[in-house]
């Protein structure tokens, strides 16, 4: 697929198929986001590639748990109160039990650790696309960075000291075969130009 | 171009030609920005594109003379003390004399600011590799975006109130022609399986 078809055709997958995610498309998505660029090419952006179908439950059963003892706050971000309200019901899955969860993370004290993760994360959205995959976007494991019990857990899948989460990515086929390809209209994102 | 290909050969140009930049590939370029994602579908990236030469110019006066106010310290990310180190020399230009200057602003009180920005301007870059344009993000304005002289000269050409400028993008054909598409070797950018 064309890059710009790739780009302009992306749409966010959030019911994925049980379908099994080959070893080479993920590996040629993976790729992709080490391919971004970063902050005076630091190249310290993580990727921690759950499949295990065991680690997955656990740390959605964690993400419900933390976030349901939560509250909402007035102005907080809209889907962060989002995930908190849902989590007090009975179920939540934050990943959309897709069968592959791709986190991205950075160093605590480098001032590009967002930004660089976001860059490998839209390359790998881009990527996946072309190989008639779906994602989404995750942001829960983000606003958990600092909570203690997701932490602990995170270490014992292999995030290292002064590491923190900043994004994460579902990865699988889209539940019907291809991921929807209708994006939602550009109704801001507005341009000014300065000529 | 494919999308594997346009993200696979992306590499930074820092030395560009002065042909202007065909106002269709801009927009295309500016297009595949606009489609990427932002959290809760929020779409409050701005675009600020700057061809004005004028507006160029004293851009970079104005960044060199506040980066040369500041003074490094240790622990600094190493980017930005390059950039107040050589704003003490005589010449600096942060935007690498660019024909166009992409500038992505997002709301200060919105929580996905650096991200949706980052997002798009990673689209941006893949667009243009794709569109034999060369490109290359710069954080100049990101690091001074507290500045009141840098924002008192911003909102002269459209930054709006409670909006920050978190990346931008410099465009325009390299020097010689077609961009260099080898790009440096990932050592980084680790990758944990966890199967």
């Amino acid at each position: 697929m064309k890059a710009e078809e790739a780009i302009l055709t992306r749409r966010s997958t959030r019911v994925y198929a049980e379908t099994e995610v080959e070893q080479e498309k993920l590996e040629r998505v993976i790729e992709a986001g080490r391919m971004a660029p970063s902050g005076g090419n630091s190249q310290t952006t993580h990727f921690i590639v759950i499949r295990n179908e065991k680690v997955l439950e656990e740390l959605a059963r964690l993400v419900k748990q933390e976030f349901s003892k939560m509250e909402e706050t007035p102005g907080m971000y809209r889907s962060m109160a989002a995930a908190i309200r849902r989590s007090k019901e009975k179920v939540y899955v934050f990943h959309y039990n897709a069968p592959v969860l791709i986190l991205t993370a950075n160093q605590i004290e480098y001032g590009n650790n967002i930004a660089d993760c976001a860059c490998a994360l839209e390359n790998m959205m881009i990527e996946a696309n072309a190989l008639d995959l779906g994602t989404c976007w995750v942001n829960q494991l983000k606003w958990l960075n600092e909570n203690e019990i997701i932490t602990e857990y995170l270490r014992t899948i292999g995030l290292n000291e002064g590491e923190r989460v900043y994004g994460a990515l579902s990865v699988g086929y889209a539940k019907g075969g291809l991921p929807d390809r209708n994006p939602l209209p550009r109704t801001g994102n507005v341009v000014t130009w300065v000529d």
